[in-house]
């Protein structure tokens, strides 16, 4: 079966700082023509780093869209034609003050793909060293440490609702278990 | 340490269909204003089900932020006013044609907290019996049976990207395998 859509026109709705929004007529596969919405994201990325001691390392920040905050794992966009595996490494450094010797790679996250093209990438690793915290200067967050075991039954209990972080420590826990990190 | 922000502002950009999309001002934890892109979403409902054979479903859709065809857990979005549980089976009746006695809810996800409201919830049920197929008019999906030790090890190896169904696949083989479901 031949599930392909093909674009017809895309029309620019909104161009922000962060996110573009377009919105498209596309054929579907029996030929009609329908609307479809698309957010535009530069692409982002996550790492789940343990300390020595194996805890996990979170951020808690407020979430605008959600007025609230949210425990998360350390994250950020990327910059414009940044490398995803530099722009982790710099948003660790930058979030937490740790670096690492060397990352697992643990693939692509889709967020939400009914709509959005956000590509985010997941490593983790064991935290080497400590450097300086360098936060943007309209970035406010306090990092916490939090068991890997207690990490695991927060998500089990659907206490980590963000997505990249609920996969993180579950993928992260994972790999710990099978003595792959 | 007080990482509150308050709404100072808000412009709608872009109404579409699915999303609507915001530019607020807000004002940041140090009294400082800043813009804020905010995608609103109705929100979004999904389902691990699992057959007798210990079969996850999956359906198989394209994408069209991602151009590509993506292996999901069966979802959908909330009609306006309605029950996100009484959602999530209305979506796993169209999309699967299938339906279970009971349900284990799992918690809310979202998907991508920086710039977007939307929360989807998730489920795990063992199906129970079988009903007709309603699949919507631009909608054109394949429905698919994995085995959860082969899905489970898929989301190892970081092929399943779409965010809810590496979740939901992760969660349900943890409930499976401490008896939970």
């Amino acid at each position: 079966m031949d599930l392909r859509e093909e674009q017809v026109s895309c029309e620019y709705k909104f161009k922000g700082r962060i996110i573009k929004v377009r919105l498209d007529q596309a054929r579907l596969p029996d030929g009609k023509i329908a609307g479809r919405e698309v957010v535009e994201h530069p692409g982002g990325v996550t790492v789940a780093a343990l300390t020595d001691e194996g805890e996990l390392l979170f951020v808690r920040q407020f979430r605008y869209p959600y007025m609230q905050e949210m425990l998360e794992l350390p994250a950020g966009k990327l910059e414009p034609g940044e490398d995803p595996f530099e722009a982790m490494k710099r948003e660790q450094r930058e979030e937490t003050g740790t670096f690492a010797e060397t990352y697992t790679y643990l693939g692509e996250i889709y967020p939400s793909p009914g709509y959005c093209g956000e590509i985010l990438r997941l490593w983790a690793c064991r935290i080497s060293g400590a450097c300086e915290m360098d936060l943007d200067e309209d970035e406010f967050l306090e990092v916490l440490k939090i068991p890997l075991e207690e990490a695991y039954q927060m998500a089990l209990r659907g206490e980590l609702p963000d997505a990249k972080t609920q996969i993180g420590v579950l993928r992260t826990y994972a790999l710990v278990k099978d003595g792959k990190i």
